[in-house]
């Protein structure tokens, strides 16, 4: 085990602050890497809160940050797909069985024994759960290691490893191609890249946004066109029109409203978890016969497709860089959408600690 | 025009009394049936207490039934399909517009033009609405009319136009077949067919009832298990296990329990249409790539595919046969779910009015 330097929460009510955490020398198959930036998701937020404890409650200290890039330190004497100084990344997952149906079929993220990268049992009993990517240092697996393009900007793909992936996955599984009509619901972090892939898909893309000051970087992100969703004139324009619909809003709201812009046979996929229950009127779905479906990140080969997509046609989330010392204010201003699009931790700034 | 026979309520909370309306002569394309059957169906009760004006109010007087089979009596110059004698159907929809793309797909009943056999602006002006099967006679164009298998309870195949087609459709559209696992939540006029066709698609079928002595009859119907849906621990034994869910109870309830026993990409498809919205828990849905869809009833080319399946598999609806002196009565005992499984009137007790 070596020492490296990460930032904690000690409480769901605890700002988070400089520590040190242990880390495993690298075993047979590890892979070690050097943190470069690491992207701050909303689930951060909602695990260093607490806030999902229904689903999955925190283990304190937690060390959050699921979208991490950086460089290859030292690897296991078994690793055959990377060495140092490659490139290299990490997203939501360290580890599963490998063994099970999910996992063969390439869907370790819905694995029974997917290990999340941060506040899941691990394994190694380093710690009584893993650390996430707020951190100088990570070790992990080299089947959860994803290669990343050289010509990328490396802030703008730490992003890539959730709200990429998030939005990416489901696009493709529905079938999001040219001729088709999608909806973005909501234009944040998910919701921004959610444009961005849509376009690169060929589809006629439309944003639903609550704040029509939205409207240009939507435009500029790839968005065929932009719609207030507040306003029921606009919305009844595109009633029976949508293909598909990626609905990123993390809080409660109407999702009815945006049933009823689908054609027959049409989807509506959540990708973002509001706490609270969705009221969805019965009518919405039988007329047309339309779907509402869930789909949370995507499994490791898809991750790696996803970040060769964005290689091969230059593309990175939107972030803004912040030192790790204003995280806390970060999730502050993230909670009030202030941030175009991401925040990107740049992992130099904890070298000064 | 002439005048015939049929049972109508006045108001919302009129009961159904013997009326007599008046029917238009067969034109070109059309073909005149005496009703011998007709099903009661839970939208027949819906649309005469007019509690699905969110969705369509109803329009007074309302002769209801949409679940009709008879004899073709005389049809028009240009019919081809049917001649006098022969046994005939009429379900849910009398007329579409035939030309948009819902209808060409054969998929008349989202056609946006669809007249539904009652409750529906009636373009022939005969009277301000269509007007449906409890009557003595009915005439509807020959493209809305099916043939009926000559080897069936003639009974017993009314509710097939209706709760047969509801549960038909979906368990086809999402791929019910040998080797599935299949739920049908709720054993009554829809859920009994549903039990009978999953069974007779070769699937394992499991039958969720809060009513224990329901059991012995789901077994009988062709179910392999029976849950009690309100035994926690039983319903746990099946998490993670179906690939398809049909869920046919019109009241408010806990589909997320149902939700959570889908296997990845599982579905569950809602064929009731309860009135208030349904509570859905987000992470119900991500955990998965799960989806919640409906269905409503089908169009006309897969009717008459189900009908044949169930003239080739002698499948027919359990039914009890009143007298249309008591349709009142079994509205009453159809919303305390005391029939087994579907009240159908013998229209042959019209004639003594």
């Amino acid at each position: 085990m070596y020492n490296t330097k990460a930032y904690a929460a000690a409480s769901a009510t605890s700002p988070l602050t400089s520590t040190q955490i242990k880390r495993r020398n690298p075993t047979e198959h590890d892979v070690q890497i050097e943190i470069l930036f690491c992207g701050i998701c909303h689930s951060d937020v909602h695990s260093v809160r607490d806030e999902w404890s229904d689903f999955m409650s925190t283990t304190y200290p937690i060390v959050p940050g699921h979208e991490i890039v950086g460089r290859v330190t030292q690897v296991g004497s078994a690793v055959t797909k990377y060495k140092p100084g490659d490139l290299a990344a990490i997203g939501c997952m360290v580890d599963s069985d490998l063994t099970c149906p999910r996992c063969q079929a390439g869907f370790q993220q819905f694995c029974h024994n997917v290990i999340f990268t941060y506040n899941s049992p691990d394994k190694h009993k380093t710690a009584p759960v893993t650390y996430g990517g707020y951190s100088d240092s990570i070790v992990a697996d080299e089947r959860f290691v994803l290669r990343v393009p050289e010509n990328l900007d490396l802030a703008g793909v730490a992003p890539l490893l959730c709200a990429g992936i998030t939005t990416y996955s489901p696009l493709r599984h529905w079938g999001v191609t040219e001729g088709k009509k999608v909806g973005v619901v909501g234009l944040g972090g998910l919701g921004h890249m959610g444009v961005k892939f849509a376009h690169a898909f060929g589809a006629h893309v439309v944003v639903f946004t609550t704040s029509p000051d939205k409207t240009e970087d939507a435009l500029r992100l790839g968005a065929d066109e932009v719609v207030v969703s507040r306003n029921a004139d606009e919305m009844k324009k595109h009633e029976d029109s949508f293909d598909f619909i990626l609905d990123t809003v993390s809080a409660k709201h109407d999702i009815n409203a945006y049933l009823n812009l689908l054609r027959l046979d049409g989807n509506i996929t959540l990708v973002g978890a509001p706490e609270k229950p969705l009221d969805i009127a019965a009518f919405s779905l039988l007329v047309g016969r339309r779907s509402l479906s869930g789909s949370m990140i995507g499994g490791i080969p898809e991750t790696q497709e996803m970040l060769d997509f964005c290689g091969q046609h230059n593309i990175t989330s939107d972030v803004e860089v912040v030192p790790i010392q204003k995280v806390n204010e970060a999730y502050d201003r993230l909670l009030k959408s202030d941030v175009k699009y991401r925040f990107v931790i740049d992992m130099a700034s904890l070298k000064l600690e």
